[in-house]
């Protein structure tokens, strides 16, 4: 399966380490790349090359001036839409529909989604019906549609590795 | 199982999104209250307070001048305490035993954590070994722990309530 996430208007000041931690999210929970719309910010797209460097993969940030028309091609190039939102139907009750799709791209929002979002999506799934986060909503669904793939996924390429621990901090250098 | 959640070195500028996700993310996925620590922030407590109002429930924020005595204290009651961190042992393989504790604190840093906390935890846990976000690293562990309650939780007291759809936002007054 191929996740994207798409996280529409970012907005450079105010939104920076949400933005970041969302693509950190992205790569670490198995999706492989994340778009974003909004305020192109290159110092977003350098803070996640860099976690690529010392841990490794291949994740991509990726910015769109026009995320309506990624969203309508994706669906015509035969790609599912999830909109994670509050509003939406429990991931629950669609989620082994959803594990039947072979393209996902998560779609997540700022504050305000306009309504077409709502419409062009093949889903409106929600991480509970209560306000939160767009960064855990995304971890809960990927950690649930992937069953738990993230916690055996291996990184190639980069710098370091952690070996768990009961205590303290192991980093190893690998490459 | 009572859950509350420690959040570290709270910064009054460059943290307060994401320790209000964390705040909404505990509410959300079943905790009772975010002890935090650092600079004190009447309004991160004041957001989440507002949350309360419109949503209903009544989890608390509470904030805390010396959080290692808050985790001596909570240990010496007989709580347990899981410090999430990229560099702990993988949750699927301590999660059972987890499970038998009665009262939980989950301890999040910001970027630096003291090696102290690492030598008080009870457990250091990781939500995969790659850097991502402590929202979502909090979002998953509750999700795990509590085997999805949060997608049943009922919340009273509120003003609105969210009636789940496949379209657009439906909600609704209840107070």
């Amino acid at each position: 399966m191929d996740i994207s996430i798409l996280r529409l208007s970012h907005r450079i000041i105010r939104d920076k380490r949400v933005t970041t931690h969302l693509g950190l999210v992205g790569r670490a929970f198995c999706a492989s790349r994340m778009y974003y719309s909004g305020d192109r910010d290159p110092s977003l797209e350098e803070k996640i090359r860099d976690v690529n460097e010392r841990f490794g993969g291949g994740f991509e940030v990726i910015y769109v001036k026009d995320p309506l028309r990624l969203v309508k091609r994706w669906r015509e190039d035969g790609g599912r839409v999830v909109h994670l939102t509050m509003y939406g139907i429990p991931l629950p009750d669609v989620l082994e529909e959803i594990r039947q799709c072979d393209k996902i791209l998560v779609v997540v929002g700022g504050e305000k989604v306009p309504p077409v979002y709502f419409e062009v999506a093949d889903y409106n799934v929600s991480i509970t019906n209560q306000p939160h986060s767009e960064i855990a909503a995304t971890a809960v669904f990927l950690d649930r549609l992937l069953g738990g793939k993230a916690f055996y996924q291996e990184f190639t390429g980069g710098k370091f590795r952690v070996v768990p621990s009961p205590r303290g901090k192991k980093l190893i250098r690998v490459g």
